[in-house]
C-alpha cells in the first residue's frame, strides 16, 4: 500500500490535542476524516508528536497509508480544501518508503516556546504565548538553559500521568531568544517524556523571576523530584516546529 | 478636565472595525463602556486612525477626557481587567497634554501589510496574513514601492465611499520585506485615504506577479482612474503600527 509522509500545520487552540478524542475534535481525527471525505479510505495516521490541547505546530509530521495511489499534490490540496478554515493545514505531501515511520523513524523533535514578557497582556498573541508579567531576567534563564544539554535524568520534569519506563534523555540544544517583550524558548531532542517541555520553561521562568539561581537546573536533574521543579508552562505558548529523520 | 492618552493591541477578527456600530461590536464601542464600568463616566474616545473590520493594530493610539484623575496605571490595568479576552488590550497609558489629540496632533501613521506566499494556506495566519498562492517576485515589488515614496495624487488608490477633499498625500516610506513564505510591505504617511494602503497593497500584488512593470505605479498615479489599479486586499492583512506625534 502506498505511504504518504504529510507535514502539517495547526492551531492548537482549535483542537482536544493531537489525538482522536471521545469528548472533542483532535487534529488526528480532523485528517482521518477529510481523509475519508476525499478518498473512501478509513486510515489511521500516526503522528511525530503526540501534542496536548492548545499545543501548536508548524511542522508537525504524519504518516498514513492509501490502497489508492494519489498524486501528492492532490492529496495536499484536496485536504486543504475539505479542512478550510478549520484550524490545521498540509504544508506538504510525499509518497515515503514503506517502512517510513513519522513516529519511529524520527531522529529528533524540535520545539519553541513563546512568552510574552511584559504588564499589559496581548490581544494578538492571546492564546499564542504565555503572558508572564514581571519581568524576566533573560541572562539568567539562558545560563540555566545550558544545563539541560546533554544526556541527563528528567524524572523531575515530567507529569504524573507519564508512563515512559525510562525517563533518561539526551537534549541536544536549549537556549533563550529575545526580541523586545517576546522571549522564545527552544529545545530540540530525540524524545521528550510527557510535559518535559513545558515543565522545562515553567523552571526556567521562576529562575528569570530570580526565585533560584541557573545551577538549581543541576540541583533538580540530580535529585530527580517532580515537586521541587517549576510549575508546567501553558500549552498555548508552546509550538512543535518540526521532526528530523535520516534522508 | 483630564486628558489620557493610550496605546493599544487588537485583534481585528474581533470587531466590526474601530467606530462604534449598529450592527456589531467596534473597538471604539468596546473601551467606552470599559471607560464606563470602570469610571461611571460616559466618554466618547478619539483614534489616530479609525481602521476598518478585520484590520489589526499593534500601536493604534487614542485619546478621551475624564472629570476624575486617575493614576494612569491603575485606570491601564483596570480597562484591561475589564476587557479580558476580548481581543483588544491597553499597552500603555499617560496623562497627556489638555490640547493632545490623537488623530489632529498625529504627525504619521505606520501600517504593516503581511502577506503568506506559497501554495499552503497558514492555519495560525488564518485571519492575520492574505494567503496568495502564486509565486510573488518580490524584487519587483521593491522596486514599485519606491514609486510611491513622495508627494502624490493618490485619487487611483481611494475607495468609492472616501469622501476626503483633497487625494495629495505624502508617502514617507514603502517598503517590502521577505522572510521565508512571509512577505510584508511597510508604508507611512501623515494620513491616509480610505482603503489606500489596501489598494496600494493589491496593486504591488499585480506586479509581484508580473501581470506589470514596476513603472505601471507611476501609469497609475498620473491617470487618477481607481479602474485601472489593482483590487484592494483583504482586511485581516493590515496591522496599524504606531502613530507618530511631535515630543
Amino acid at each position: 500500500m502506498p505511504r504518504y509522509k504529510l507535514t502539517i500545520e495547526y492551531d492548537g487552540s482549535f483542537f482536544c490535542g493531537f489525538q482522536r478524542q471521545d469528548n472533542g475534535l483532535g487534529v488526528q481525527g480532523l485528517i482521518e476524516s477529510s481523509v475519508f471525505k476525499m478518498t473512501g479510505e478509513v486510515v489511521t495516521l500516526v503522528g511525530a508528536g503526540r501534542t496536548d490541547a492548545g499545543v501548536h505546530a508548524l511542522g508537525q509530521v504524519i504518516h498514513f497509508d492509501l490502497t489508492k495511489e494519489f498524486a501528492p499534490f492532490k492529496l495536499q490540496e484536496g485536504l486543504n480544501h475539505f479542512m478550510r478554515d478549520q484550524g490545521c493545514v498540509i504544508l506538504s505531501c510525499e509518497r515515503s518508503v514503506d517502512d517510513f515511520h513519522s513516529r519511529f523513524s524520527a531522529t529528533a523533535r524540535s520545539y519553541e516556546y513563546k512568552i510574552i514578557n511584559r504588564t499589559a497582556p496581548s490581544a494578538l498573541y492571546a492564546k499564542r504565548a504565555w503572558h508572564v508579567r514581571r519581568p524576566l531576567n533573560v541572562e539568567k534563564m539562558e545560563e540555566a538553559a545550558l544545563h539541560f544539554v546533554g544526556y541527563h535524568d528528567f524524572q523531575a520534569f515530567r507529569c504524573a500521568e507519564c508512563n515512559s519506563k525510562s525517563t533518561l534523555k539526551t537534549i541536544e540544544h536549549c537556549f533563550v531568544e529575545q526580541k523586545d517583550s517576546f522571549i522564545s524558548i527552544y529545545v530540540k531532542s530525540k524524545s521528550f517524556l510527557h510535559n518535559q517541555v513545558r515543565i522545562m520553561v515553567g523552571t526556567l521562568v521562576e529562575i528569570g523571576l530570580e526565585k533560584h539561581d541557573p545551577i538549581w537546573i543541576k540541583d533538580l536533574l540530580v535529585g530527580r523530584d517532580r515537586t521541587k521543579a517549576g510549575a508546567t508552562a501553558p500549552a498555548y505558548g508552546l509550538y512543535f516546529l518540526s521532526a528530523d529523520y535520516i534522508a
